[in-house]
């Protein structure tokens, strides 16, 4: 059986996303909310402390209903689609990040401009990306660990 | 077959310190390393950022065989030794705190004063703390994602 038959098509992407992200240093963590009714597919954490935002398209109806995606610039030094090589990226605006991938990998094709979070906003991200990353590790170990993620 | 067939002591215990730091609204994440050389048994990340560092011992011996424990005091704002009822508590420091407990639950029997972290270190601790949790759930689903957690 493949792995195709038991994840949707954006969280195929996000496996080859969060492999190119960790090939650059960077810890990666899917399904992250960084405020009430926002939820990102990828949120990346550099050696720096650089954070990124990557966005999984696996259509073009899956972009073109994403009301969202604006909001999550606020929450990110640099934004980034990610498409698979049968996704019309003439529809992606281009001043965003563009990253082409599969499964099994994914390349950066178009880094954007760093747009820095401030000070404050930045320890918010990080304090909520740890607290989430180890709530969901702690709860694989122990489903009695029940506070919340957000 | 009892999870205590499984797990050393020290990790029966830390399983319920886990289940007494969700409960106060921390997110707990077991071996962490906060330097090259150190790894404590549990940090902590509280809901205002506050970090705390358990460490767990079974027995005298435990206790007695570590020589690292007062390293661990620069990476902490309150530090805790976690104990279960048979340990005998009186050869434990009296300045820090302590967590009695088992392996289903933990309470703080003292809490020690705080000694807040400087703001470049509990920076550095948080994205410390926030990376290794990423990169240790994101191996769970992926053991291609590669990285070294330090």
């Amino acid at each position: 059986m493949s792995y195709k038959t038991t994840l949707a098509p954006g969280m195929v992407l996000a496996r080859g996303v969060g492999r190119c992200l960790s090939s650059l240093g960077f810890a990666p963590l899917t399904e992250f909310v960084p405020a009430r009714g926002l939820r990102v597919d990828v949120i990346a954490l550099g050696p720096k402390g650089e954070i990124w935002v990557i966005e999984c398209k696996s259509s073009r109806s899956d972009f073109t209903s994403d009301q969202k995606w604006q909001g999550y610039l606020d929450w990110c030094d640099r934004f980034f689609w990610a498409v698979d090589p049968s996704f019309p990226t003439e529809i992606l605006p281009g001043d965003a990040g563009l990253m082409l991938g599969d499964g099994y990998g994914a390349e950066i094709l178009r880094m954007p401009e760093a747009a820095p979070l401030t000070a404050a906003r930045r320890k918010a991200v990080t304090q909520g990306f740890a607290r989430q990353a180890a709530l969901r590790l702690a709860r694989l170990h122990d489903p009695n660990v029940n506070l919340a993620e957000f």
